[in-house]
């Protein structure tokens, strides 16, 4: 069937099935895969067996594949199978491998749902739930559009191969060897031609985008100890030379007000501003006061310059205190005096920052303030790091999403980059040697990790289109 | 009986009934009542019930006052009762007011416990456990003495009182009110004599000493708002004024490393040292490097000093930084801009601070280092504050306390103060306008508040013994 015939039909079928769209990321949201904690790991694992049964139901070979175990606490935890599977071997045609994700981060009604967060409920056309959106929907969204050409009774217009894994929230553990030390010698990626993962979220609410770059990030955990346990502050308080302070000391010296990174020669491997890529920035739907207004800041940072807001999202460093671990965290008013205090920050790194090279700037840095200070306290600093990324969007690959995505929601879509990081997006490129781009399916305001995540209907809808019209471009895509 | 007849067959009794009161400190401590968590407040009126029926059993006429209710997070929650009593009302004799409390702090056994909290267990003549020493250990200390003149077929030389609480360890909830609007208009201190209060410890951990001052403590709730939810840091970081930065910023000024208070005039009511004060440190038992070795700490402040050292524990102000509400803090890299954080930190106030100067001195401070930051964030403070205590220790209620600790321990025990704030102190002074002492039962190094509390197999039975004597001695002051 010719496109203009065959598209047409599909988004039709698909438009009819809404509401089993629907009842399907309900039945997914309604696990709560919620990887970092062990209480959850057998709900991961029944995560991966659900996704391996829905993709047996649309005709893909698949397989569990076990990816050990890791260490909590000194206990081995079983780490969840990730989810292989292909659907078609047509050598004439050209082979997909999708990847995403079914874990999700941890949430709890009384953290400030409206509803419960493992419950999906639609509110004023909006789909409530822990994962909808991160990336419950999506996932399902690759699924239903197969089932959209089923449903036509067309064959699909390329192979496909798909890696969906229950550990990405918790650093995809086992994933990397998986992929580079099993899957690929393999032979799993020969026949790839296109990666495509769909993780990640327009810029706005209105104007889809397609995103060819993503921020790196740089954890660190900072310890510092004064005592062997905990100390109750009326007795000790005046006489011991308190952690917490030297933690916030050291935690003070790392950011200004203005989020800019106060480490010594930190900005100096940051790729330099060319011309032709300030001018990407003027043309890009992003609108500053929506955006201050979505989280209701006071006040936005660089004057709330559209241009400036963008580039230090996505190609700029940014650093982040993100808590402390071991001090108080209760409501309330407890006086302890913590014995040891882990401090957690996070840098975003961008090309061409390395992450050895911005893991040692921030330890000579944090040892050379520790020296200023001059504390007789234990302090260590590790660090755990993945790559920034980048790929061409003017590559056929990009050019075939682009057509897709004007031809759903009838506008061009930006050419973006993101400020968060999915490092496997990196291993997949140096897997398959292949293209990987990045097909968004949820809006900007979809509040991935937060309270109330959403996925619009909209988004959902148009995204499983979206999909299955991408299928068809890159199905047209010279062999 | 004289003196030199029954208080030695006292002590034998005591010594010849030491598993008995082994096994009721275990019956008392395995109730786990948490007072902090709404969660366990069914056990602390369940311990309220346990303490009265134990209090009816030695003679003693009692009641279960209630005091209402408290609200958290908007829930109305009951407080638990507040179990009173009386034991004899013999014009002819002195009248004691005993107070303790039986709440105890929370405990897990994975916070580093090396057995179960709530269940205690001796290892090397010491009795571990959740509240063994803080404060349920003293609390039954004084059912023991009581049982023990019955033992020998003695009458109590003085009538008795009694005030148990189980809301010590959050804030006392009620029991202000309770004293001063109802037990004191009704006539429940119109006989007492003297007050007595076991709920703190020696100052090491072979001395005894009775106690004659407290510090007070102002508690401090530091919060500020960047945006209305938490944030991904990889979407939001570089673009929003993060509310963690302003707070450490903040938190940092407050005081340096050596713990010197750095807000504007805070030292400036603290009473002045006399040479007269200064002479009393010299002779007082405290070996820094045992202190220091207790907590393994690298290196005390103050040089060291052992006179420094007591005075910055008991008659100058410390500032302690708690932690953060609101921040990441579990183990493991979570990604979070928290959109909002709430800093703790407390000062322990001394003589003559008093608390609406103190809070003016940091609200002004933390209002200037704010305008000094220029963060268009939301900053809020507030407190909660008790005064410090101090008593004469030369009043002959002290006198007889220290001749019943000489009698016991074969020593003169040191007049001490503290570093920790028990507000039902001043209230009690107030509510009986009578001398009020603190007589210690457990050791410097229990632990209270922190993993592995103990209290020695020793401070237990020979502290009952004390009991039994300063009753004996208290009978003995003139009418
Ligand atoms: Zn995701
Ligand atoms: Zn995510
Ligand atoms: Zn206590
Ligand atoms: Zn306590």
């Amino acid at each position: 069937m010719a496109a203009e015939k065959m598209l047409p039909q599909i988004f039709k079928f698909v438009d009819q099935n809404v509401e089993s769209y629907k009842a399907l990321l309900k039945e997914a949201v309604a696990i709560p895969s919620v990887s970092c904690d062990p209480k959850y790991r057998k709900e991961c694992i029944r995560m991966a067996h659900w996704m391996q049964n829905k993709l047996k139901e649309v005709g893909a070979s698949t397989e569990l594949r076990d990816v050990g175990f890791q260490t909590i606490d000194g206990n081995e935890i079983q780490l969840p199978p990730v989810v292989v599977g292909s659907l078609g071997n047509d050598p004439k045609k050209n082979t997909i491998c999708v990847y995403g994700h079914l874990d999700v981060q941890p949430a709890l009604k009384s953290d400030g749902w409206e509803s419960e967060p493992f419950e999906l409920v639609e509110r004023d056309n909006k789909l409530y739930g822990r994962g909808a959106t991160d990336d419950k929907g999506p996932v399902l969204g690759w699924l239903h559009a197969i089932n959209a050409y089923k449903g036509i009774g067309e064959e699909l217009p390329v192979n496909l191969k798909f890696i969906f894994e229950c550990m990405e929230e918790s650093g995809s553990e086992g994933l990397d060897e998986l992929l580079m030390e099993k899957l690929k010698p393999e032979g799993f990626f020969d026949t790839v031609d296109y990666v495509c993962i769909s993780d990640n979220y327009w810029l706005g609410t209105t104007k889809p985008c397609i995103t060819y770059g993503l921020r790196g990030i740089s954890y660190y955990f900072l310890e510092v100890e004064c005592a062997k346990m905990d100390l109750h502050s009326g007795v000790y308080g005046g006489t011991v030379h308190e952690a917490m302070s030297d933690l916030i000391y050291l935690m003070n010296t790392l950011v200004d007000k203005d989020g800019k990174i106060l480490i010594t020669d930190i900005y100096k491997s940051v790729a330099p501003l060319l011309e032709s890529e300030k001018k990407l920035y003027n043309s890009i739907d992003f609108d500053p006061e929506a955006y201050r207004k979505s989280i209701e800041a006071h006040k936005l940072p660089h004057n709330g310059v559209k241009e400036e807001l963008l580039m230090h999202r996505w190609r700029f460093p940014s650093l982040s205190l993100h808590g402390i671990e071991g001090a108080a965290f209760q409501p309330g008013a407890k006086t302890v005096i913590p014995g040891k205090v882990i401090g957690k920050f996070s840098i975003r790194i961008v090309p061409n920052q390395e992450p050895e090279e911005v893991e040692k700037l921030v330890f000579d840095y944090i040892h050379k303030k520790w020296a200023e200070r001059g504390s007789p306290n234990k302090m260590r600093i590790t660090a755990q790091s993945g790559r920034a990324w980048t790929e061409n969007p003017d590559h056929p690959h990009y050019q075939a999403a682009a057509r897709a995505t004007r031809l759903i929601y009838q506008t061009e879509p930006d050419m973006s980059r993101e400020g968060g990081s999915i490092p496997v997006t990196i291993t997949l490129q140096e897997a398959s040697g292949r293209n990987v781009l990045l097909l968004p399916m949820g809006a900007g305001d979809d509040m991935a990790h937060s309270q109330n995540e959403k996925l619009n209907v909209r988004n959902y809808i148009e995204g499983i289109k979206l999909f299955a019209a991408y299928l068809y471009e890159v199905g047209k895509l010279p062999k």
